[in-house]
C-alpha cells in the first residue's frame, strides 16, 4: 500500500542514539539527562500506585495535576487557566502537538513553521492533510524574521508554530519579538502553538517569556509543555496543553480518540511532587552550571561555540575543524571521536547546512568533562 | 475556527462515569476493574524506576517487553513475530488504532467497521480523511454477516476493523467465521486491524482465535492488544501492535511523530512481570467466576441476559423492564436504581436501539452482589 509519509525515515535522535551505543560514544545527541530524577518524585509515584491509582484517570487528566499546572502558570505569568476546561494532560509534548494539529488543521490549510524546527511538526501537518509553510529564522542569529513571517500568512493560514526557548538553536525570544508577533497576528484568525517545553531552562538572569503573558497571543494559543524535561524523566511521556476553553474543547475531542488519557500513577505522583515549586524554580541555575562547565571544558577547542540563552543544548560551528557537511561530520564524530551530536540540517526542510551541530548538556558533570576532553582534540 | 469533528461529543464512558460518581451509583459502565492489580507488578515498576529507567526508551518500545510479547504470541498462536521489526509498544490500544489508521488510510480511502463498534474507530477514520463504511453485525446474534461485508468491499477499501472478543456484545468469532473472513479477503488488498484487547477473557473452555493463527489474515493484519486490560491497570495506557515488518515500518513512521515512545518504568515493569505467564493464563478463569457470580445474582430479575462468551461485559435486554429507549434507560438507571450501564446504541453510527445495555463485571465480588441486588428490583 502507498506510504502516508514517503519522505519520513527514523528520527535523527533514534538514529544517533543507536550509533552512540554501537560506538560506545558519549551521547550528547538525543536530548535527555544521563542522571536520575529526585527520589522524592519516585516515592510519590510509588505511593500513588500503592494507593490504587492504576485505573483510567479522567480523560482530561488527573485533577490535582491540572490544578498544579494552572497554579504554576498563574504564579509565573499572572494568567489564570481553568483546570477544568483549559488544561489537558497529554502523553508528552509530541502527542500534544499532533493532537492540536489534528484538531485544528483541515485539508489544505496552511501551517507556518520556523526553520530550524523540531522534526515532528512537518510530518504532523502532513498527517492532518495540511500544507506546511517553512519560513527560515535568520541564518546565524536564529532571530524571527517578521517580514518573512508576514509574507507567508495567507487567508488559508490556520496555524503558526513557535518554540522558545528554541530547540535546536538555544535562543529565546525577546519581549520585543513577542510583542511584534502579537501585533502581526492581531488582524488575523491564525491560531498559535507555543512550544515551551524548555520553559524552565533560561540563563544569565533572563526570564521565560511565555505566550501566556501576551493577551493577543494567549487568546489564540495552545501552550505546550513537558514534565519529562522539567523533572528529568523524559521517559515518562507526560506533557500538558493550556488553551482557552473553546480551543481546549476541540483539542479534547481529538485527544480522547488518540490516547484517551495518560498514565495515572505518573500523573498523581507529579501532582504531589509539584506542591513544592523549588525543583522547577531552581532548574535554570542547575542547568546554567552545566552549560558553564561544558563551555569551560571546551576552552581551547577549535569549535566556535554559539551562545546558549535557554534549553539544554549548546550549538557549535564546525567550519574551522572540518570540511565535512554537518551530517557527515556527526557520523564521523560519533565513530572517530566518540561523541554523538545532532546536525542542525536535520531540523530544516531543505537540509540547509550552516556547519553547526548541537550538543546536549543535560549530562552528569563527569560526562561533560569527558566529552569536552574528546572534543578539545578536534 | 471550524471543528474537525463536529459530530463528536465527550465519550459515553466519560459521561457515564461522571454520572455514576454524581449519583453515587455502582459503576458498571466504563470498562475498568474496581480492584487492584498484583502487587508484584507494582514492585516491578518501582524497581525499574529505582534502577534509573526513567529516560526515553527506544522509540519502538522497551526491548524486553517486545520480546515478551513475541514469546507470548509464539507460545499461544505458534507464529513468530520479530521483536525488532514486527512488535511496537503503544500508549494503549486506542493510540495504536489511531496510529494504524493515520499510517494506512489516504484521503478518500474506505474503512469498513462492523457496528456495534468501539467509539474511537469512526472518528479516527475521519481524522485521517478516510470514509467510514459501517456494516452491521446481525441484530440479535451479533454474528458477522459475510454477504454484507463482501458487498461493502470496493476498490477503495483500504482497511477492515474487527474485534474479538467483542466489545460491547461479549461474543467471540468462531473458527468458521475467521476462515470465512480469510477467504473473503484473499483476493483483495484490504488491510486488517484485529482489535484483540480482550484476548485473555474467553469462557466455557473456548479458545481465543487470534487473527495471528490465520496466515491469510496475519499477513495483512495489525494485531492490537492491551496490557492495561490483561493486568488490571487500565490507567497505565500501555498497549501493543504486532504486524509484518513492512506494515510495522509504516506504522512506526507515524508512531514516532504521535507519542514518540511509551512510559519507560511501566514497560520495564511489565516486561519483568510477564516472565510468569500464570497471570494471563489464569485470567479467563478469574473473570468467568465473576461473570457467573453476577449472572447468578441476577437470577429472578426481569432483565433478559445475553450470553457472555468473552470480554468482561454482560449485555441485557431491557424490553420487559422498561419502555424507555436504551440511552434514556441508562440515564434513569444510574439516577433511580444506582447502577451505571452503557447503552449499546452508543456503539452504532445510526444510534440503532435494540433495547440492550452493557454491564461491566470487572468488579469486586461485593460490588457485583450489590449491583445485582439493585437490578433484581427492576
Ligand atoms: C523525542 S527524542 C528527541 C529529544 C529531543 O527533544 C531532542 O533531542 O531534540
Ligand atoms: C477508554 S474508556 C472505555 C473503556 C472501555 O474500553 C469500554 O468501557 O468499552
Amino acid at each position: 500500500f502507498p506510504s502516508k509519509l514517503p519522505n519520513v525515515g527514523t528520527t535523527i535522535f533514534t538514529v544517533m542514539s543507536a550509533l552512540a551505543a554501537e560506538h560506545k560514544a558519549v551521547n550528547l545527541g538525543q536530548g535527555f539527562p544521563d542522571f536520575g530524577c529526585d527520589p522524592k518524585l519516585l516515592d510519590a509515584v510509588n505511593d500513588a500506585m500503592r494507593a490504587g491509582h492504576n485505573q483510567y484517570p479522567p480523560m482530561t487528566g488527573w485533577p490535582a495535576l491540572r490544578e498544579a499546572v494552572a497554579s504554576k502558570i498563574e504564579a509565573l505569568h499572572a494568567r489564570r487557566y481553568e483546570a477544568g476546561s483549559e488544561i489537558t494532560i497529554t502523553a508528552g509534548a509530541t502527542q500534544a502537538i499532533l493532537t492540536i494539529i489534528l484538531a485544528t488543521v483541515h485539508k489544505g490549510d496552511e501551517v507556518i513553521v520556523l526553520d530550524p524546527c523540531y522534526d515532528s511538526y512537518v510530518p504532523n501537518i502532513e498527517m492532518a492533510g495540511g500544507v506546511p509553510v517553512r519560513v527560515p529564522l535568520t541564518p546565524g542569529s536564529f532571530r524571527p524574521d517578521f517580514a518573512k513571517i508576514a509574507a507567508a500568512i495567507t487567508p488559508r493560514t490556520r496555524l503558526l508554530i513557535i518554540n522558545s526557548p528554541h530547540n535546536p538553536s538555544a535562543t529565546i525570544w525577546t519581549d520585543a519579538e513577542m510583542r511584534q508577533l502579537e501585533a502581526l497576528l492581531a488582524p488575523t484568525n491564525v491560531l498559535l502553538i507555543s512550544d515551551e517545553v524548555y520553559e524552565h531552562m533560561v540563563y544569565d538572569g533572563a526570564q521565560h517569556l511565555s505566550s501566556v503573558r501576551y493577551p493577543g497571543l494567549a487568546e489564540r494559543a495552545f501552550i505546550v509543555s513537558s514534565f519529562g524535561k522539567t523533572f528529568h524523566v523524559t521517559g515518562w511521556k507526560v506533557g500538558t496543553v493550556a488553551a482557552p476553553a473553546a480551543l481546549t474543547a476541540e483539542f479534547r475531542k481529538v485527544h480522547q480518540f488518540n490516547v484517551f488519557t495518560v498514565n495515572t500513577p505518573m500523573q498523581a505522583g507529579l501532582a504531589q511532587y509539584m506542591q513544592d515549586p523549588a525543583p522547577y524554580m531552581n532548574l535554570s541555575a542547575f542547568y546554567q552550571a552545566k552549560r558553564d562547565l561544558f563551555v569551560n571544558g571546551l576552552k581551547g577547542s577549535r569549535l566556535k561555540l554559539l551562545p546558549t540563552a535557554g534549553t539544554y543544548f549548546l550549538c557549535a560551528d564546525i567550519s574551522s575543524v572540518s570540511d565535512l557537511n554537518e551530517a557527515d561530520f556527526c557520523q564521523w564524530l560519533v565513530k572517530e571521536v566518540g561523541v554523538a551530536a545532532i546536525p542542525l540540517s536535520a531540523f530544516y526542510g531543505d537540509g540547509f547546512d550552516q556547519r553547526v551541530v548541537r550538543f546536549c548538556f543535560a549530562k552528569k558533570d563527569e560526562t561533560l568533562i569527558e566529552a569536552a576532553a574528546r572534543l578539545r582534540k578536534l
